[in-house]
């Protein structure tokens, strides 16, 4: 039998990643690949209780279908939630998706055509990379500074792309702790990200899953915030800051871009799980999602030390770093000669992992860049690892 | 600040179905308008002490993310389910999907077009044909015959896209107990609609929700075992048969054809809940699933009699329907004069609502028809509802 495929399945090649990251599993290796939560901090005890509540008080509500827009209750738990990390948002602004990553299909399906301009971070997150390729966007990358996207060349992306008769869809940000770079944009740079999209009426997409993962007691004020909620769409998650397995994220934004995802999901899965929602709405109503971020945050925050400590001990000169504040993720840049995929096995060899940076680029730079993930490994692995990777450097420059 | 949004979203319509669908909230109202399984057959204590199992004993696994194609347990419960339904699969031939919709959502992304022809029944499943209309494909409908799909049309639709140059990427059709028209293929016209498939080199997409609720002791064998397991992909989902409120589907297809979806599935949401999945792995493998249909079955066969008799007992001459010997829905023709849009609020006012047929034809046509759920209202509320719409027919008559 032939197939004809579409033009979208062509577009679509394996991951490079997924290819190399079969090596952390070989016995020994210590990785700093993956992006996983640690999974001591998960909180069985308490899913297990909620989920007999639930079953027993509305287990006809939880295993049947439900809203596309999501369940009452958790739309209300999101509000709820959203406002401890000083965001606000109506009921009509909210939408729960499955995971995230529906997220950005869904917002990908309401503005993507093949060729349509994105502007993005260099590096930025994958997942994004790959919905909007996808759909055969025409990405184009700005790099990132220590405080965030180089405005300067953003305003020189938008002037070219103005040249070419073209103007981009939306800006894709993740302003806090950035998957990879770990690295947050100023306060300074959010109010003049956003004066240049008013300006110029470019949509901004604030992609939002470590926003509550502060290691200080900061949290700077998000774009969605910043802009009287208008001209932002925030996607937020509770996978990096909870745990990933039940797929569960939501949209914020103005309530008529709210409605056009609505109806959007509507072909893509009808509805989100209602058993993992009201699970989750219980959870928050009872002030166990922001003790289960504190507690992750206690974890995170001296794995992210003894990371930095480590690098600082071992690393040669010519090997530089970012300095999360938040998050899950440090990003490291080797001189330029050197490309991290060419040196993986050497590392493997090393009895360590990370991955590499070229995918998180849309324009396929950042050859000498890599990322490591300091919440799944213990402290130990860190300060061992990290040995290992300097070594290997070591020996390959 | 403006937007300009993609080709894609300017394709989706508000569903005429859901702004109607309101008034059967209306009290005192029958409805027969849902897909609803009836919540009385949900597993909830074998679902609550199995979750307590799964979080006790593999915690870490079920909130963790997971493999974009699924969990081994999960593909492994799935073939044996599949199996006691006389489908064979092996685990390469399987992927779990977050919802069948998904299913629909995957086959778009994988062989559609803007333009791109596909062949589907008339009347058809309504998600399917907005998965489809989503990316601009090109529908032609084939009448239903009492023992499925008019084949002879069939032949003369292929015939006409010929002659326009054209070919269906795929023919999409519900063989079993289908939705809307709750009409079974018999076993004549699966093999003589996969000899057309084999000469014409079209693939075949088998949506296959309601497969397992037969009230006679026969369920016919599956295209996709007809076929040797070659050019049938298989939609499958525990929302019907069990319960919809964990959203878990699956895939049946040619190994490279699953590798394809899988790929396509990374953009759209990384992986299917593990949480989910573990759950609903062990209940199947607990042999409950099985029990649990066979319950369904119990509690569906009647209801579909009794609807069948009333409907014998109180509508006039004019009105026609099916006789479903399986599944959740029946099928319903008025004589052609009467839109059963317009008589819509007429049947509120007497006190019983249903789903109007024309938004389950991909032409546009069907006006005088419409669909009776009675999976989901009592015995009684069937036979005083019946008696209502029969009312409500007699009158506009």
């Amino acid at each position: 039998m032939s197939h004809i495929f579409s033009d979208v399945s062509n577009r679509i090649v394996r991951s490079e990643i997924r290819e190399i990251l079969k090596w952390t599993r070989k016995p020994g290796v210590i990785s700093f690949g993956g992006g996983l939560p640690d999974p001591d901090l998960f909180p069985l005890k308490d899913i297990t209780d909620i989920t007999k509540n639930v079953l027993d008080q509305k287990g006809y509500l939880a295993l049947q279908y439900g809203p596309t827009k999501g369940e009452d209750v958790m739309l209300e738990a999101l509000v709820k939630h959203m406002s401890e990390f000083g965001d606000e948002a109506a009921l009509e602004e909210v939408a729960v998706t499955s995971s995230s990553q529906q997220g950005l299909d869904l917002l990908s399906l309401l503005y993507l055509d093949e060729g349509s301009p994105v502007v993005m971070e260099l590096p930025s997150y994958l997942g994004a990379i790959q919905a909007f390729k996808r759909c055969g966007a025409d990405m184009r990358g700005v790099p990132l500074d220590e405080d965030g996207m180089d405005l300067e060349m953003l305003k020189k992306t938008l002037t070219e792309l103005k040249e070419e008769g073209k103007k981009p869809r939306f800006i894709y940000t993740i302003p806090d702790f950035q998957n990879p770079s770990g690295i947050t944009m100023s306060l300074e740079k959010r109010k003049e990200l956003l004066q240049i999209c008013i300006e110029e009426d470019i949509p901004i997409v604030e992609d939002s899953p470590y926003r509550e993962l502060s290691f200080t007691n900061e949290i700077l004020p998000s774009l969605w915030m910043l802009s009287g909620k208008k001209g932002v769409i925030m996607l937020k998650t509770f996978s990096k800051v909870l745990f990933p397995g039940m797929r569960m994220g939501w949209l914020v934004g103005e309530p008529d871009l709210i409605d056009k995802m609505v109806m959007l999901k509507q072909s893509v899965d009808l509805c989100t799980p209602s058993f993992n929602q009201l699970i989750l709405a219980e959870f928050i109503q009872m002030g166990k999602m922001k003790q289960t971020i504190d507690n992750a945050i206690r974890c995170y925050r001296p794995k992210s030390a003894a990371m930095l400590n480590a690098l600082e001990k071992y690393m040669p000169d010519q090997v530089s770093w970012s300095k999360p504040s938040g998050g899950m993720f440090l990003w490291v840049k080797l001189p330029e000669s050197i490309d991290t995929k060419e040196i993986f096995m050497t590392a493997i060899e090393h009895n360590v992992a990370y991955v590499i940076g070229r995918p998180f680029h849309c324009d396929s730079s950042g050859n000498h860049t890599l990322r490591l993930n300091y919440s799944f490994p213990s402290i130990e692995q860190i300060e061992t690892g990290i040995k290992q990777l300097a070594e290997t450097i070591k020996k390959v420059l």
